[in-house]
């Protein structure tokens, strides 16, 4: 015996999020099936909404909803500088943070010849773009610090020098409240390596 | 800045799921958002289809699809005997297993004083009717081995013998495959009492 169609149905879509394997999927579907029909009506109408409603930016590529980018089209940011993030969860955090007021460009990605994506898979061509046709003056590269982020920030290094333009990358270090008998050598090398007057 | 409503709403959907916190609902945002418009669609309409499809079987309370039970009118099945499940897993674990071939009583729950579940939470009322009603010879407890799943064996054993039906519980023991030395103490002690000769 198995389970009844739709149940069966709605496991092997679920299977298909990433981290989700046939048992999580099993506990979510029982989950989904004890909730009320409102309840979950409003997760289906959630999924159909952010596909219908959020779109991309056509300058930063960050996500927007209803056509309008809250970052771009803020007259109070410094419209000389953009940081350049892998993802629009990146962009989200560096927000969060509440300390730079500049523009973004969301590159969709990171480079990955193992997983295929290229320079052409991101947003590289039209960020090249902006930056000779806007006044931009630095580029910040907030990349994640890992192989790949860093391999990405490498290669934009490579291509956006020779535009004239000032670009820099995250300060790599111990991060704030963190002890260094607990920090790992390759950031504690970073650390060293970037050191500060004081 | 925060992100967008849809998307933020779709997340917050998303972590009343069991198990999926702030990141994780975040992460499958993200993988929706990259789904093409139908993928989407299709895991809303299988959430939405569940919930309609869907129901109880009034005698066995397993899960049917279009109102028939599949289990409980199979005339190839033996009707004396009744295996008590906690959840429609278990049943589907044993349908699996390939084995047996009488009929299920799914509980919907176990017994769980401190989360609330009483007696009167789960299906236990309708499963006394049944064997009262219906020729039922045998029962066999199949609930979980864990301390909530035995608490609930050792309840519906009080209440069923008084039935005048044979009450039985599933074998607890080393698994098939599994070595002794590996075997955590309490199963092992739970395999010497069940011993059997040989």
């Amino acid at each position: 015996m198995s389970y009844a169609k739709s149940l069966k149905d709605l496991m092997e879509r679920l299977t298909r999020l990433p981290g989700i394997g046939p048992r999580t999927a099993e506990r979510l579907a029982f989950h989904i099936l004890h909730w009320s029909d409102e309840e979950a009506k409003g997760l289906a109408d959630a999924i159909v909404e952010v596909k219908k409603k959020i779109s991309y930016c056509p300058d930063c590529h960050n996500l927007i909803q209803d056509g309008q980018c809250r970052i771009c089209t803020d007259g109070y940011r410094d419209r000389k500088t953009i940081c350049v993030v892998g993802e629009p969860n990146g962009l989200a955090a560096i927000e969060n943070a509440g300390h730079y007021k500049g523009l973004y460009h969301v590159l969709l990605g990171t480079l990955s010849p193992l997983e295929g994506v290229g320079p052409d898979d991101l947003t590289i061509k039209p960020l090249v773009r902006r930056i000779k046709e806007k006044d931009i003056e630095e580029v910040i590269l907030a990349t994640d610090a890992d192989a790949e982020g860093e391999a990405t920030a490498h290669y934009l290094g490579k291509i956006l020098k020779p535009l004239g333009v000032k670009v820099t990358r995250l300060a790599s270090g111990i991060p704030v409240g963190a002890s260094v008998d607990y920090t790992d050598k390759a950031t504690l090398a970073r650390a060293l390596d970037g050191r500060r007057e004081f």
